[in-house]
């Protein structure tokens, strides 16, 4: 895990940037961040490839034709951040992440003129994110989400099963994980419309069909995987993360009525697979890299093909508002950090593709809800208000057990540098009343 | 439901091409099959998209080319056979698969001289099968399983759970279904490697780092969707059957001890994930409607969305067999119909979609496996050896309870008309040794 000194040159905590808001101290985008998504705009409504930096996104689409970047003009001419999506860029590999990340490390830094004096070409390169649409960053081929905070799988297993014995035995032995579904992954800030559904109401014999009673939320992470493994060919734990391109936020909206019908045997489906709401900035690895720390001990000691050297946790605050429509303030709903994670990522990618599974770039795999032990500090409705039973007082007035129409869930996650902080953005949705029952019945 | 005169005609018993081996009885490639794939060739190595008729594969991209098809030599000579996946075709709609179908019936109508008289393009246009090699017919963005059988569920309930009560309440209520790993969907013919794993003995207190010891077949159907829905946007049940292209043999490998271990509560993950083959050739439901037949009674009457008017189940024959490496003939160990599934293919995409879930082109439904009421129907080797208890005999010596490294177990499947039969083709597979175990832990 030794970092090139080139790289680490880009993590520096005293490097600032001539994009001076870059350098408020309380900035998603410094100079060490560099996150990568799509965007477009008005003047430009073709989606192509950008990095958040301050209050502005720069259009590697642009740079790279002006020859500032290591890659996008070579190949007769090919431009990989023309592209709607980074697949093709993050395709490359990780040297070429890393040589644009410290290409442009070198065109913002505060003393480096050539973007900075040549009025023209800024005024192409550098679109403010207050005029820009952002939209989904890749093209995801396959979904998978884990269920690897400890907490959260006590919480859910106390609740629905035994107390006594609420994490299964297999769950300490594997990152528990299942197939998501891909086509219904959505970028921040896309509407989300409330299920209907199957729910087995108490004392009726056979369910009704119904919007969703009990819509809810799951904080999460995902990773981006930025180098697949073939059919066959497992990913060694110990590899695994150069096989991870960055993290996005993931909200995993979960509709519990209809899946606490539907899930056995074979696990979560329409509960699920009407939405999942990711962050556009995907922040790599790399930038990552300052704000790594020790994985909780883990007892029993996992199987060999499970273990790692070294730190494979990442000290991540997290944090989710709930704002009612047409509400000026929005209620903090929970705080927690992503370190807390019993499984690694590394360990979730070694053991998705120990049994042969293949992985392909842009794949998204997602944390599971992150819990901590602390009702304020819990992933889900569910579990903060134990089933519904313990409602939350919202500081705009009135109180929530679920997510009611009009709500804004909104996540948010940032590692706190000295005089920095290296930020996710947002992960936001607004819930939509359900479809009228009768024309979906 | 009505069929449209021109495409009526395409599906006269009395129909024969000048392609005399079409007309053998036991084809599975009749006239009025055209079933749609992916080929290559030594002569032209570029995957292109090709229809089955007796022993030969029609090129699509050299009669477009030629002008003799509907579609694909339009839009400024864009040729949507000349790709290596049948998507961009299908996402033209059910009118364009429809014409394509009625103009390959006219060409290659026994009495048609256009194609069959044309020496030079008759050897352009027409490729052996035992020339070609078959590739995935479809880029699959996102793969759903089901578990439709009734008596495969009844029969895992008994096994795994409770005999009394073996069919869980809300199986009778809704198709259930999850989400499957759509990367290691591969066609019939990739050899598939045993998966390693954690397995859980009795009698011991941790799982062990293993190679498979119970691997076994799932004897399914698939449907491609040809038509999308938009996220929020559910298939009405009437209206699904227009959503489907058509249908593959599915054959969903599956480690059982794996399974056994790692699918509470999410369900099935590395079990399953390792690989999933399906036949080459996609019968359209154009090509089955003659085979149309009731679906089995359905009690309770499902709820409103799931109600469909007419007969929405297809009555196609299927069989398994394996041949033991080296062993010169292969030993059927089932035969069941695809007609006894409790719940539709249209069902099943209402299902889908009912809480909003988008589906896209290309994508893949299995069916669940397929069992008949008798051991000899079952289509699991877990149900027919009532796991590993009753081994199967067969044909060429020896016994098996699961499948052994070498062997290659096939799935066919047919609809047999009045002098001919639509048939799908083989689904084929044989396992390789597993990975030594000390490089993969």
């Amino acid at each position: 895990m030794s970092t090139p000194a080139t790289l680490q040159a880009t993590l520096n905590p005293a490097l600032k940037s001539w994009i001076e808001s870059a350098n408020d101290p309380a900035c998603d985008f410094p100079i060490q961040n560099l996150p990568f998504g799509i965007f477009s705009n008005a003047v430009n409504p073709a989606p192509r490839a950008g990095v958040a930096i301050g209050e502005w996104i720069v259009d590697l689409a642009v740079l790279a034709q002006a020859g500032l970047l290591t890659c996008g003009n070579d190949e007769g001419g090919g431009n990989v951040f023309a592209k709607p999506r980074l697949n093709d860029f993050i395709a490359l590999g990780r040297d070429a992440w890393r040589s644009v990340r410290i290409a442009l490390c070198g065109l913002l830094a505060r003393d480096t003129a050539t973007l900075r004096d040549d009025a023209a070409l800024r005024q192409r390169a550098l679109v403010p994110q207050s005029d820009a649409t952002l939209h989904l960053p890749v093209d995801i081929p396959g979904y998978t989400d884990f269920y690897s905070s400890k907490e959260h799988a006590t919480n859910v297993g106390c609740m629905f099963r035994d107390p006594k014995n609420a994490l299964l035995p297999n769950w300490s032995e594997m990152p528990i994980g299942y197939n998501g579904r891909a086509s219904s992954v959505v970028v921040s800030g896309t509407p989300v419309r409330r299920p209907n559904g199957q729910i087995k109401l108490p004392n009726e014999e056979r369910p009704v069909f119904s919007a969703c009673r009990k819509l809810d939320i799951e904080l999460e992470m995902g990773f981006i995987v930025g180098a697949g493994n073939r059919l066959g060919e497992p990913v060694a734990c110990n590899d695994a993360e150069s096989h991870i391109f960055g993290m996005v936020l993931l909200n995993d909206w979960s509709a519990r009525d209809i899946q606490q019908w539907e899930y056995v045997p074979l696990g979560p489906f329409n509960a699920k697979t009407f939405a999942t709401t990711i962050s556009p900035w995907i922040v790599t690895l790399d930038a990552l890299e300052p704000f790594r720390t020790a994985t909780p001990a883990q007892d029993p000691q996992p199987l060999a093909y499970l273990r790692h050297e070294g730190d494979h946790a990442f000290d991540i605050e997290l944090e989710v508002t709930l704002r009612p429509e047409g509400a000026a303030t929005a209620t903090k709903i929970s705080r927690t950090n992503f370190r807390l994670m019993y499984w690694s990522m590394a360990q979730q990618l070694a053991h998705h593709t120990v049994a042969g599974c293949n992985t392909r770039v842009g794949d998204l795999m997602g944390s599971g809800t992150i819990s901590g032990p602390t009702p304020d500090s819990c992933g889900s409705l569910l579990e903060s208000t134990w089933n519904g039973q313990r409602p939350i007082t919202l500081a705009t007035g009135g109180e929530r057990t679920f997510i009611e129409d009009g709500d804004e869930l909104t996540l948010t996650g940032w590692c706190q540098g000295d005089g920095y902080r290296v930020g996710f953005g947002a992960c936001a949705g607004q819930i939509l009343a359900a479809r009228a029952v009768a024309s979906a019945g």
